[in-house]
């Protein structure tokens, strides 16, 4: 079986990706791990714990928003060049229901992919004995550096 | 020395919003502390650890949104009455620069309190050798619920 | 050919929606046209002029928020019941690119339609030769109220 | 009377705001006049007009947007060089409270001026009767590009 050329740049990408994701501090501590990464869309799951809780037991809003902006900051990154970096100038977020589920899904989608901004829209969705609810729902724009 | 009614008032509602900041598990979690509460305006501080940090060794978007959300949800708390809850509906917030301190203040100021959408202006401050830098500024939209 | 119950709930509804939008001067003054209104979608349209431009010969970001807004906002009504009445209580755009074009899209898409808050996904499309490349993107927040 | 050099900078600055200004016929469209220009803010007016109003005869939120917009962009020019021009890349608004007065004042200044972004606050007062009342408030990113 032979690796296309196109492959080959894809495991790179997952590979700079996944390097980074491993020096992020914040996530480990929370406990945040990488699920998938394809070009333009990144998912990242947290199962709930009460230590990631607000008042009434339900994800706080920072957690929701951390991995929704680290889904989203990884699919811009992930149309970037190697030796690339990328960081967060703006994010926006919208919380439409209470963040109540045994796991949650935080997805970044690339809406443009541009020079030197990239938007990407991103979500969180909680799961629920099976059934996925979408709980946030907003966009950030992300800027390209050189690393 | 007597206590007039405003300050027995205000005295009342810094412990009810000191209650419910003690049950945020996801606050005791990354170590936020809330540093002042007066009727409007709350500060949280947040000493930085590398586990709270991003890829690069500063501060993450994700925690910087949590002490600038928290803040903004007591400071519109802060006017509410007994037996009110906050809950955030949406946030926005814009990365000024990198969050690099020995510690963090996130505040929570209110613009306007309505009946039911309270809209506060929140920001964060890195504290590093003394000399505070403004790293993010933004908005929330927090609502007022029958607890 | 008979007319079911919910054709005729729809017929209403867009009714209420085109009455609505002829009540608005400002839509007249720009030139926008209620273009489509489906339940939870609506798409207007608006014809580029000179006079609608900004400093470099674009459509002003106003002029996208305009109709972006107006799209949220109906969409959003779309979902009430007679009697009810529209506000938008914030809103957030993301300009992707140049506003260049004959004619522009303006749409309006409910992601989540609640008891107070209805949340909507917003963007501009411009159509130059037959070709629509998104301009604008955001989100806004609307809000029930009793007409 | 001699002029100083920052004086002389400053004239230089507020003629390029003027001649741009000039240029955008959204602006003469809808009657916007530019009030105060000093570096890192700038205030533009909006006389009341029905042709303005959305349904329940207020001033239109687009509208609201447009001079809070542009009096943010320009805010974010004045701190620029010469031959540098502005763009909005994302703007986010909050309503507060009804857009209803004789005239209205959009305020745009500088919250952090980047060499890429540079972040502002934007408001828009509706005056009535000699009092003004904050109907919006929000904030943009204004992006420098060489004209």
């Amino acid at each position: 079986m032979t690796t296309t050329l196109a492959q080959a740049a894809d495991a790179d990408m997952i590979r700079r990706v996944e390097e980074s994701f491993a020096r992020q501090g914040a996530l480990r501590t929370i406990g945040a791990r990488l699920h998938s990464v394809t070009p333009g869309l990144v998912e990242i799951r947290l199962d709930f714990r009460p230590e990631l809780g607000q008042q009434n037991g339900f994800l706080h809003a920072g957690m929701s928003t951390t991995i929704a902006d680290t889904a989203g900051g990884y699919a811009a990154m992930s149309l970037f060049d190697a030796g690339e970096d990328v960081l967060t100038t703006e994010l926006k977020l919208n919380l439409l229901a209470p963040a109540q589920g045994e796991y949650f899904i935080g997805r970044g989608r690339v809406i443009k992919s541009g020079r030197t901004l990239t938007i990407c829209q991103i979500e969180v969705g909680a799961v629920r004995e099976g059934k996925e609810t979408l709980c946030a729902y907003g966009i950030i724009t992300a800027m390209r550096i050189r690393a």
